[in-house]
Parts: C-alpha cells; structure tokens; sequence
C-alpha cells in the first residue's frame, strides 16, 4: 500500500525545480518523504512525479515498504521540459512579476512563487526527517544521497550534530517563528520590512559594510582590486554511518588561498540560505541547481551538477558584496571543522540580515529626490521583466531546437543514410560492370548521412547547451528581481507617505528625513547591484553568443567538409 | 446540387498521380467531369479529392452549374504526399509486383495497378467528353486547358478534328473493343499475350526493326552512332474556340534537326500512348507526368510539368529503340500539320503492335536454354522489385525531409533568430553603456538565423527536388517492369509447356523449335533492355548525387560563411 496525501492548498510547479503542480482537494501518492527542504517527492494521479511543499499535503495512509527512488525518471536536462510547461503556466497568473506579489497586495493566499520563495528561505528551520516512514528499505539504501537528513538527525556516526550544539536549536526555534510570519504573509512585507529599516534604530556598526561609489555609469558597488575566483571540481563519493548513507562531495578551490575545501550540496544551500538571508532584499541571489531527486549519482547528473554549482559559486564570487562578506569567505577558506563549525554558528546568529542588511551601505552621494528613486526602481522593474520575458522565450525556443536536434532530425538524417545504403546495396546486387563508383559513392554518402546524424544529435551539448544554462542562470537571477524591487517600491511608497505621516503625528520631521536619506541609500544600492547586473550579463551574453557561434560555424563547416570527402 | 456518384468497384490510388482510393458502394462527389482519359475528379466523404476511372463509378444525380476548378488546390509538390501515402498502400496487397498481376492468376477482378495501366493504354479511346455537364459556368472557364476535349468534341472553330476523320474513328472503335478485352480481362494475357507471337504467322517485314548486338555485358541494344536528345522549353499560352479554350503549347527541339516543333500535353499524351502500345511488352515505357487538374496556368506548375516532360522526352530519345521509331521522329521532327496528321494516322494503323513488336527484333545470337532464359528473367524481376522498394523508401524520406526542411525546421531557425533579436531589443533598452557591441551582435545573429530558416527552406528545391524527380522517374520506370516481365514468364511458361504440347498433338516438334527460338529473342530483348536501364540507371544516379552532394556542401557552406559574417 502506497502513503496518500491530500492536497490542503493549491500549489504551482517552479520551472525546472522538478516540482509538481497540485490542486486542492486532489490525492496524491507520497513516492519518496525523504526529501527534506520542506519538500516531498509525490505522483499525481496522471503519474506525474514532482516535488511539493511539505505543508501543503496531508498523508493519510503509510506504507512503510515504499518511498524508494526509481532510476528511470533520471534526465540531467530535464529542466528543459520543466521550463517549457511552466513557462506557459507562468503567464496564466502565477508571474512572480504580476502585482499580486506587491506590499499593497492583501490577497493572504499564496501564490506558488511566494510560496516557494518562503520555502526557500525556510528549508532549513522546518525540516522534518520522516524517518519513521523509511521501513526497511532504507537500510540498502545507501545508494542515494540523503543530503538533508544529517542536518536533523544524526545517526549514531554522524560527525556533524551542528544544529544541536548549544545554542543552535534556539536559534533556529526563534528563526523559524520569525519566518513562519514571512510564510504565510509574504505579502505583508510592509510590517517586517522596509519600514522597520527605513526608521530603526540602526545596529551597532561592525566590520561588514557595503560600499558604493560613483562611476562612470552612475552608482557602483566599491569593486575589489582582485576579482575573486574558484574552481568546483574532483567530485568524489563519501560515505558515513558506517557506509548506510553516503553522498557526494566537490572540492572547492579559491583563486584567493588556492586551497581546497571540501563541500556537499548541503553546504552549498546552507551557504544560500544565509546568503539569502542576509542580501536577498539589496541583492538577487539566484537559488542554487536543481535539487534532483532520483539518480544523485549519475555521471552525467554529477557532471551537470557541478557545473552549475561551478557557475553560482563563479557569480557569487564575481560579486563585489557577495565575495566580500564573512560567510561566503568561511564557506571558501575554512582551515578545520572547528573553524567551519564555529563560522557556521556566528553566521546563523548573523542579526543584520534581511532589509536591515540596507543598513550596512555606505554611500558617498548625496540625497535622492524620491521621483528620481521611483523613475529608477520602474526603470528597473520594466528592464528585468522584459528580459525575463525575452530570457524565457529563448529558453523555450532552446530547447524545441534541442529536442528537434536530438530527436526527429537526426532519426531522418539516418533515414536518409539508410536509404542510401539500401538503394547502394540493391544496385550492387545487379552484377552489372561499372556500378562500383557508383555503389561504393552512395555507401559512402549514406555512412556520411549517419556521421550527420550524430553531430547534429551531439551538437546542442556543444553550444546550445552553454545558452541554455546561462539563461536558465539569467532566470533565476531575474526570478528574485521582483522581491528585491518590491522592498524598495514599498520603502518608496512609505517616504512618499511620509509627509501625511508627520501631519497625523505619527512620526516627526527628522524621522521623515531619516526615511528620505535611507530611501537613497537604498536607491544607490539598487542601482548599483543593476550596474552590476549590466556590466555582468554584457560580459555572460558576449562570452555564450562567441562560443554559440563558434560551435555553429564549427558544425557547419564539418558536415561541409564530411559531404566533401 | 452537387453530382453524386455511386462506386462500382474498389480502386486503389496510385502514387503521386492525383488518384482518390475508393470502395466499392461509396458514394462520392463528382468535383470534374472533364479530365479526359477515362478519368473523373471526385472528392470522398472525407473531403478527399482526386481522380478516379470512369467506368468504376455511376453517376446518380447531377448539378449542371457544377464540376468547376478551384485553384486553392494547387501544390505542384503534390506528389509528395501522395506517393508517401500510397507507399503504405502499396505494401497493403495493391503491389504490381504481386503474383496476382502474372498469367497463372484467374481473378477476372481488376487490381488497382491492372485497371490503371488498362486506362492508360485506353485512355485516348475512352474519351467522353462531357460537355452536357459543363454548364453555363464553362464559357467563362477559359482560363482552364481542358487538354482532352478537342479530341473528341471539336468545337466549331477547332483545327484538329483527328479522331472524326476518315477512318480514324473506325480504327478508333476497333481499338477500343479491343483494348475492352485487356481492361476486363487483363490478367489473361495469355489468350492475346505471348502465345500469340510465339506461334503467329509473322507480318511481312517492314523497315522497322530492333536490332540486339553482343556487347561486353552482353545482349545490348544497337545504339545509334550519335544520340538524340531533345529540348523542352519555352511554355506559350495559346487558346482556340475564339479564346473560349486555352492551353499550354511546349517548344519541342531535337538535336537532329534543330527546328522547333510545338506541342500540347495532349499530344505528348498521345505519343506516350503509341509508344506504350507498340513498345510495352518489350520496353517499358513510363508513363508521363501526372494529370495535373487544378491550377494548370500556375507557373510554378508549368515549369514543374515542362521539366518533367523533359526528363520523359530525353528517356525516350535515350532509348535506341524508340528514338529510332517512326513514332518518335514524327513527333520530334513532322514539318507541317499535314505531315503530323498523316503520320498520326499511320501510327494508329500501325498492326506491328504489343507482343507483335518482338517479332522486329533481330538477334545474332544463338538460341538459349530455356533454363537460363527463365534464370535471367527471374533475377531481373527480384531486381527491379528491389529496386522499386529502395527508390520508394528514398521517396518516402526524401518526402519527410522535405516537410521537414520547409515546415518545421525554418520556422525554428526563425524562431532562434526573433529570439535573439528580442533580447537584444531589451538590452539595447538597458542604457548602459558598452551595451552596442553585444546588441548589434545579438541582431545580426538573430538576422543571420532569419536567413538561415531561408536558406534552408530553400535548399529542397536545389537539391532533394533533383533526387525526388529522378526517384518518382524510376518509380514511374519500375511500375512498368511487372508487365512486362510478365510477358516474358507468360511464354517461358508456354515454351516450358511445349513438350506436353507436343505429345498431345497440339504442335508439332517444328512449332516448338519456333516457340524456342523466339523465346530466346524475347530474352535477348529483355536483357538488351536490362543492359540498357542498367547504364542509364548508372548514369542518372551519379549525375543526381553529384549534384545533390555539391548543393548540400554548398548548404553547409554558405551557413558557416553567414555565421562567421
């Protein structure tokens, strides 16, 4: 018997996260609970498999013999097929742009994207290992990386209880209370956001700030004088628990020290998780790769994996606030346990996080009319929407090319190769003299046509490949512009309020003025992580449009040069 | 009120010849009644339209204003899809090649393959024309080249009363009740087939002949000293009836002479019909390029129809034996309307007809075992039937490809290429700064892929299209070979047979000599024939794959030159 669930809530797929779209009222088949995150794998009635939000179901029955991964859904590119749907589901009213997602907005419903991005935000605090649905088979099955279950529940030979060390669970309780409020009133940002940085009583300066200054193109982040690089790379398997549980570990290498450390997936989205928390409203952080849940230990998934572990380490890197801040230097040059253990429990107890993070930028500039700010933030808002926009449409225009590359176009080509071959070989049964030119031509075109067939099947893994990927990044980047705008839309919306305010006595003069001068602050902030953008996907587009190109001509001049011979 | 027409019999499509399958006790829409040849447009139930015999169905009710063209049917490529969708019937039990088809077989009911080439070789005959049908809508209708009513219905003004001439219709009918035997009884050859000529007392010789020499391969035709050849061009509109009739006049030039002679598609219909029944037990004759009933004046499809009537007019001028014909020289270098019509009408009176042809043919060689006559016969057949598979299949992807090249596939380069140029339309509206170099990149890419969707719904027509002709011109080539390799199993059969003839008095031994003897010229004559399609086959295929490779080089070519622009 399989474990049911009734689905509570209605709950949208993200594209390319290996979600599942659920209804409420639906009943779904629980297929794996060992997901953690928050997240559970789960089949619809159509058969579909994907993940969905923890609390969105309701399990009804359990049986303990199922929940086990099969191998034959993997795909490592199936985040086209993903992103496809779910683009088209995007435009039917879940567009994380659409003014549902805005602090005006009192709708307290969530929205899938919402939705997901408080899940992001959460995964680690509302964790629960269902290990009591595991059964017996979970004992073999060591073939798969748990990569969350650690983090809770330690097994008698886990060497890293890091949430139950003192303090810890504290810690996490009282996050996971401040953040149950950001889960089910996203939208109501207004009460723990802007405002409570736009009049706080700012913390006591430390060593973090944010620096901009002004460039040639306006407001810049303070650039370092090296840019800061690493190479993720030799991914090996471990194992632990005495071999009962084993995962994947990649080394990391900064340009900074050269010195490599070692970091599982779980590492990687704890370093998310807190670099989303401590910049996600001055700065889009892009979530991490996919999490994958069946066929962890795939090469070809592995492969894929790192590289794009490889490109959001690279822009985490190459951004100036990012790569400068305590955590992602922890997460880059730990010298020992001790030290990364001891990092990781400062980090959570970090208090400047969220919009307070605002407090940290140090401009030089002077005050912003707030027109100016609102002009900039709608500039803002338009430009990242219609590069989402277009960023969606090449994705989905990649991948038909993709399919069609691997799938009909190839098949004709060896038809025609086929073809060829056989009319060859029924010439060649005429016995008649002189045919051999012509048969051993038509053998030859038609082994030509299967060469054909290959590099064109093998072609997008060349170059549409890199496209794809740098968009799929260029999504995600562009996919928490939204919730960055919105916190500065409302801080807008506030000072523009401001002088009714001092007018009903709510706050005075100088607290308007306070709200003006960090309301710039902010705006410098924002337009220097879009001058970063800019200056970045210049570059990005340039570097992938050279090599796209290159490996077209590339293909061209071969298949040329094959039908020349 | 439309004409309804009830179906008699089963008739199968044959491919790419605009042909409608249907079934027996359908009823059908009469669309044309004035294609000619024993041929009528109807359109099925589904909305299906094509040709149909005449005879296989009756005609219930009828609408005088109707049976008008409509020219939004027009797709000079039509035979594309059709012969992709006749492929699978073929294999569906209407072969030519199947056994049905052969002497031995008893079923009087006609194959779908029989009854067309009964058709064909009645077609000039059967000619109704149905001018009661035509209506008022008709003398308007000019636009149309009714290429068959002249024959029979000469309007007041028309210049060629041929058929209505002294004798002409005499010998017309008796034809016609002739060739009524071989359209209901086709597959008993054997009564007006090879025994005939076996045992006939053999006209007096004329100075026609065929004459079979020894050549390194074996039997093969006398070929004459300078091959003929001949130029189709120039397509002039040309009408009659005081303009109420128009048509298509084609400029036809022998190499020989050097003088133009005009021809209507009708009188090319007329030569093919002498050639096929003087010529068809011996040599076969393929048919000529389809019955095109809509759209005639379209110029795509005239340039189309002028090109294929090329291709049959340089494979009959190719041929020794038919080059040589009186027929052929008449039609290629008559010098006035008198000549043409006296020579018209000693053709039709020609008696040396059908399997009578084989008592031209002049061997030099010595008799053959009737062993290996049978041996020689049974390999051609197994070849040519090959070959008719391979050159179907070649049809059949070459088809595919087409579709592909001209439907889907430009339309995603299209795609890529919009997609491209989107993006950089929302990058170059980021006014930042450097932004041009990238942007005027992503534009040109976007143009070039725009180009490339062009180039590559171009490309059929430069090459494939050449590939595709030759391929329907063996497949028309093919169909022939059952018959008359039929003509050659029928009388190895009666030779075979000679020795029981013999015993019961039936012969006598010198009669069996004859029988031998002759056999063994028809086998000259087939191998001759075999010798002859063999280099031709040769010949043609290397020319077409030459030029097929250099254009697809080409293709590749000028797509790696645009992108490295």
């Amino acid at each position: 018997m399989a474990i049911k669930a009734l689905v509570l809530y209605d709950f949208t797929a993200e594209p390319g996260n290996n979600e599942l779209t659920i209804k409420e009222g639906e009943m779904v088949t629980i297929t794996n609970q060992n997901i953690g995150g928050g997240w559970i794998e789960a089949r619809n009635s159509q058969g579909e498999t994907g993940l969905v939000p923890e609390e969105y179901i309701e399990v009804r029955n359990v049986d303990p013999g199922s929940g086990r991964f099969t191998q034959s859904d993997f795909d490592p590119f199936a985040y086209t097929a993903a992103s496809r749907t779910s683009n088209n589901q995007m435009s039917n009213g879940n567009d994380p742009w659409s003014p549902q997602n805005t602090v005006n907005e009192q709708d307290s419903r969530l929205s899938g994207s919402a939705a997901r991005q408080s899940y992001a935000r959460n995964s680690w605090t509302v964790v629960e290992h269902p290990q009591a649905y595991q059964g017996p088979g979970a004992v073999d099955d060591d073939e798969w990386d748990d990569e969350w279950d650690d983090l809770n529940s330690p097994g008698p030979g886990s060497a890293e209880p890091e949430v139950e060390e003192t303090g810890g669970s504290n810690k996490a309780e009282a996050q996971a209370a401040s953040k149950k409020i950001n889960l089910n009133k996203f939208p109501s940002f207004s009460r723990s956001g802007p405002e409570v940085f736009l009049l706080a009583n700012l913390p006591p300066r430390g060593k973090d700030k944010i620096s901009v200054c002004m460039g040639e193109v306006g407001p810049v982040w303070l650039y370092p004088s090296l840019q800061m690089d690493c190479v993720v790379a030799d991914p090996k398997k471990g194992s632990k628990m005495y071999g009962l549980k084993s995962y994947i570990e990649y080394q990391v290498t900064p340009s900074t020290t050269n010195r490599p450390v070692n970091h599982r997936y779980k590492h990687f989205d704890w370093l998310y998780e807190r670099l989303l928390e401590k910049f996600g409203s001055v700065i889009p952080i892009p979530s991490l790769p996919d999490k994958q849940v069946t066929g962890r230990f795939e090469e070809e998934f592995i492969k894929l994996r790192m590289e794009r572990l490889q490109g959001w380490m690279t822009r985490m890197c190459r951004h100036p606030i990012v790569s400068d801040s305590e955590v992602l230097q922890l997460f880059l040059t730990y010298k020992d346990e001790k030290e990364w253990k001891s990092g990781k429990r400062r980090a959570e107890k970090d208090e400047t996080v969220g919009v307070m993070t605002f407090s940290l930028i140090e401009p030089e500039a002077p005050e912003l009319a707030v027109t100016e700010v609102e002009q900039k933030c709608e500039s803002f808002s338009r430009f990242t929407k219609a590069m989402d926009d277009r960023v969606k449409e090449l994705l989905t225009v990649g991948h038909d090319h993709w399919k069609r590359c691997t799938g009909p176009l190839p098949k004709q080509y060896q038809k025609i190769g086929k073809a060829f071959q056989n009319l060859s070989t029924v010439f060649n049964s005429s016995r008649y003299q002189g045919e051999e030119t012509l048969t051993n031509a038509l053998t030859a075109t038609g082994k030509m046509y299967e060469e054909i067939a290959n590099i064109v099947s093998e072609q997008p893994k060349k170059d549409m490949h890199f496209l794809v990927e740098l968009n799929n990044e260029y999504k995600s980047l562009l996919g928490c512009f939204p919730d960055t705008i919105n916190v500065h839309k409302a801080a807008i919306e506030k000072v523009k309020d401001s002088d009714k305010l001092v007018a009903t006595n709510k706050i005075n003069p100088q607290d308007k003025h306070t709200m003006a001068k960090r309301l710039s602050n902010m705006s410098y902030s924002l337009q220097a992580e879009m001058n970063h953008f800019h200056s970045n996907r210049i570059h990005d587009y340039n570097r992938v449009m050279q090599l796209y190109l290159t490996e077209q001509v590339k293909f061209y001049e071969m298949a040329a040069g094959l039908l020349l011979l």
